[in-house]
């Protein structure tokens, strides 16, 4: 037997009592020695009084799954090119943060002038071969925002290039994928900065221009309730925009200077807008006193 | 070699050319009789012009991962008591679905009569000895709806039952948690029915009503921007409610009758509301009438 294959596993404690073991970088090692090496560190970490273990294993050490179940280790979560798994080895309830529970899909909303709302039909999936007309649809990918992936999803279908406007609604949904996992699905409107359809040919059978009031009355919107609900948003806002109010995004950084946006009540967001915008100049302290303290 | 080892696996065909292989029930079987059925149900799949073949692996069959991953699968997803992989056997491009990306959070801004909202310290986590009074935060669970999430927390924290009111705001913040995974916060409005505070006692080192001002000022909410705009959202509720809308709640079923959340701007989802409240009465035509033609 390999001399340090009794040495203990390098692990990162976290900030909750646990141990990281990152073996993604880890050369190929026999079942063996994986064995005599976790068992000791076990050992360890529990005299150490740590709480949760986490193995992280990239897909070449596949081989070594099995001996870390048998350990008394469960799958926690995996990706393309690694698995991680976890044991709560304390006598305390196990408070094991929970794996990714959601996906995030987009519908979005774009009008013409002519008041015609921007429709597709696909080639796969659920609507194949029903003629339904419905807003170009997809799925937020990872590291992207929801108004980016409007916007993205929008160009890649229909060639159209537009601009995020508000957040009108959301829907929750669960049980919706992978038996157990659940979704929000975001209702969007766009600005159109151009007009000519280019359709995306692997996914997108057809797409084109259609009067909102024939996009609202397809059977299908009619029938289905939650469909009904949002067409009729869209209605609503394509008669007057003023009459129904979305979240629109503001840009804000964290104390350590991370980027991200809040999606908050349109009115709100265009106040907080305007002092990003004058933060720069003298007028920031006196818009500040405005949007903030509301005197 | 068991006679039966070369027949192939009983897959279930999807809607976009996949065979699901789901082999959570399955007894134990040895590597190699897996690797011999896997092989020719490989090669009667691609000869059948399958795409994307999956197999879903219990805990009790780990010793098989590997031997699915040296035939070209890759991990796709994990949850506790199984591991699913995948393998693209076409030439065209790959169209596996992606996994979930996103867990949900909340915030809970609840308020008493003398405009002091619910505030609490945290006996862990990154607060953890800070003195920061924070709203009650903590993560939707599976199945979950952020409304009745937002309710539940803040009961087990603090004792306090509430009843939803509006989703104020929400931020997105990517690689959050396991490294690439993303968060979405949602701020909720809920109304108090008790006052008194039991709090618990597993995560919570303290909890009290504070004046709003006072929970606004913090320095820690005026450091961080992104505190400081949901801080200033909830002042602008406490203040004068009327001034800034969120999204509220609307209950719809799909056509299959599955029931689900819609949060759409809070005038609009009180004339949904109304509609369904009327719709066993006959008023219903003449509502729908007003709710979704607008004339």
């Amino acid at each position: 037997m390999d001399s340090g294959a009794h040495q203990i596993f390098n692990g990162k404690e976290d900030n909750y009592g646990g141990i990281v073991v990152n073996l993604m970088e880890m050369e190929p090692m026999t079942a063996q020695d994986f064995e005599a090496k976790l068992d000791v560190s076990l050992k360890s970490w529990k005299v150490q009084g740590k709480r949760g273990i986490w193995i992280k294993l990239s897909s070449q050490l596949s081989s070594l799954v099995d001996s870390a179940i048998k350990r008394g280790f469960t799958y926690h979560h995996a990706e393309n090119e690694y698995v991680v798994l976890t044991s709560w080895i304390s006598e305390s309830p196990s408070t094991i943060p929970a794996n990714a529970s959601h996906r995030i899909g987009i519908g979005a909303f774009v009008l013409n002038k002519s008041r015609e709302v921007l429709v597709v039909q696909e080639i796969g999936g659920p609507f194949k071969g029903t003629g339904v007309w419905k807003l170009p649809t997809g799925l937020i990918q990872e590291g992207e925002d929801i108004w980016t992936g409007a916007v993205r999803e929008v160009e890649e279908e229909t060639g159209i290039k537009t601009k995020f406007v508000e957040v009108l609604a959301f829907r929750e949904r669960h049980q919706s994928f992978f038996e157990r996992k659940s979704s929000i699905f975001s209702l969007c409107e766009l600005e159109a900065s151009n007009f000519e359809i280019k359709k995306q040919d692997s996914e997108i059978l057809d797409a084109k221009w259609m009067p909102i009031e024939e996009y609202v009355n397809q059977p299908f919107n009619q029938k289905n309730e939650m469909f009904r609900f949002m067409a009729n948003i869209c209605l609503k806002r394509s008669k007057e925009k003023e009459k129904y109010a979305g979240f629109s995004t503001v840009l804000t950084k964290n104390s350590a200077g991370k980027e991200s946006h809040l999606y908050c009540s349109i009115d709100h967001a265009d106040l907080l807008n305007r002092k990003c915008d004058q933060a720069s100049t003298s007028l920031f302290t006196t818009l500040f006193h405005k949007c903030f303290c509301f005197t």
